[in-house]
């Protein structure tokens, strides 16, 4: 029997004895970041992500390119619930000390956490195989949620998607999306290698964008596990559905130029790793939601609607009914 | 060249540009809890540690008792910075999904987590080599620092010091101690076995002795790497010196019944992962203290004063100084 992530964590975390309530709890376990009330207009969030050598990215990478990357899913993470970072700690393991790798790594933590006027404040070191822990800490008044969505509500997503997938592919690791998911590399150009590259490891975690959506947005997420599991996510806690339009996903022309059509779609939809967000908006603050999008410079594309029901329902140019299993690629190893 | 893990940290981290101030820190990378003050009257303090399989424990070790032992050095973090619980986060990376493990890792999250009212709210699950990553958080209105201790404060520590690797060297692991320090399984009795087990995975955190140590103590911290390498942060940190009588450091009758004085007293010095407090008091706080002490009902022993200058001098029962060099067991991995 295989589970997904999402099983265990349900079954052994978020249902675990350990996992109980305090009344400082806006939002546990399951949410993008961990939320907690401190004081009337204080909401502290809590995000932590882990890399792993060679499950998350090869253990031979750039090492500045891995440390930025690391930084930055954490601090989309904030960026879904809207919080503003306040610092940030490392827990590292590592096999030996290479002091060339130490400064790359440290190096490449720079760049973001200027950005964000995020310092790392603390962690922790180890030796052993290669894993990155990192947690974001954010503050703000109040928090985006995931369970906001509401019947005809309409459905945001932020520049492209699937981008990530493919470069994991190009990288010539597991994409989890099946052996018929796969690019020849000999076919990129340097330009594409590059964009690749800057997409998996550079993804812009999208923190203005979040902070602006507060009080807008019904609902956020940032897409980590897919567009279809990530909105899935949404309706599970909002008890709605969705219907997306497969015309309107937003694919950049590398990512198009390189699949077929059923496979731009898979990426899109099931790659996962993409950190843009998807976002809810009552029909009303649509033009402001577009307006705040427009003030960043973010390309934004509306991608569906919030429907009552069950299920999102994939249409494409025809108006038929596409179907993906997300669930068939979200095995987490084996039971034993 | 070999470096330790705290010529690392400064290096690469601490002094890294990533690790810059803002104005809400108050004790960043090097302190037990990284501390920040988010209000007037409001101190958030983090700490994160790492526990890595076949380093920090056998990878067969019962599950329960990892859990337990990951939460309970996060905690003991907080103790030393006088925190008080509020919740943590969980970064689990594991290589195959056993339902037992789980639900074994799981329950022994569960005693701490409530005996402290600090709930898990969130973390991350991955694929991978097994690593745990625990970020405990807590709050205050105050912290205790290690750069309070002064000339003519009293030095006092918390219950035994030395089983942790005592325990260790049982369990066939690396002490880190060298290959002279070693202990002879099969003269240990059962009770033997249960007590140093006990010791190593249920390390008791002090919380609650953190807590009332607000205002009496003028330093603190935990004892993980070894009294004299966690009593020498204090002395670095508040520019002093110290002063340490060998005889009266407290030892259990396990420890002093299995190993020779010498190696007796490199445990207790030297050995780490102890998880108790090293206080300094000032003289005419010292009742205060021991009534603290007293009143949780833990053991409390004088160990030592502080004086101006540097280092740490040990003299044993005739008066005579003894060397002992923390830092030849402090070598992190090789260098390439």
């Amino acid at each position: 029997m295989s589970q997904t992530e999402f099983q265990i964590i349900q079954q052994h975390f978020a249902d675990s004895e350990a996992a109980f309530s305090r009344p400082e709890i806006v939002r546990g376990i399951g949410d993008d970041a961990a939320t907690l009330r401190i004081a009337p207009d204080q909401i502290l969030s809590f995000s932590m992500d882990v890399l792993v050598a060679d499950v998350h990215f090869p253990a031979t990478a750039d090492p500045e390119l891995i440390a930025n990357r690391a930084l930055a899913v954490n601090l989309s993470d904030l960026a879904a619930v809207g919080a503003e970072p306040l610092c940030f700690t490392l827990g590292l393991t590592l096999p030996l000390v290479n002091e060339h790798w130490l400064a790359a790594f440290s190096q490449g933590l720079v760049p973001l956490a200027r950005q964000y006027n995020c310092p790392l404040v603390g962690g922790d070191l180890s030796r052993g195989p290669l894993n990155i822990a990192i947690q974001v800490q954010g503050q703000g008044e109040a928090v985006i949620g995931r369970d906001g969505a509401r019947d005809g509500d309409l459905i945001y997503v932020s520049a492209c998607l699937g981008d990530s997938v493919l470069a994991l592919a190009s990288f010539g690791l597991d994409t989890h999306l099946g052996t018929d998911f796969k690019i020849d590399s000999a076919t990129l150009s340097d330009q594409d290698r590059a964009y690749l590259n800057e997409a998996y490891y550079r993804p812009q975690p999208r923190i203005e964008f979040g902070r602006q959506l507060l009080n807008v947005a019904s609902a956020a997420i940032d897409i980590s596990d897919g567009l279809l599991g990530d909105l899935g996510h949404i309706c599970n806690a909002s008890a709605v559905g969705a219907d997306l339009d497969l015309t309107a996903l937003p694919l950049s022309d590398c990512l198009a130029s390189h699949l077929p059509e059923a496979l731009q779609q898979q990426a899109a939809l099931l790659g996962g790793d993409d950190y843009e967000l998807c976002v809810t908006v009552a029909p009303e603050n649509a033009k402001q939601l577009e307006a705040i999008a427009g003030g960043l410079g973010l390309q934004l594309s509306r991608i569906g609607t919030i429907r009552d029901g069950y299920g999102i329902n994939c249409r494409d140019s025809k108006g038929q009914l596409q179907e993906f299993d997300a669930s068939a690629y979200q095995h987490f190893g084996e039971s034993e």
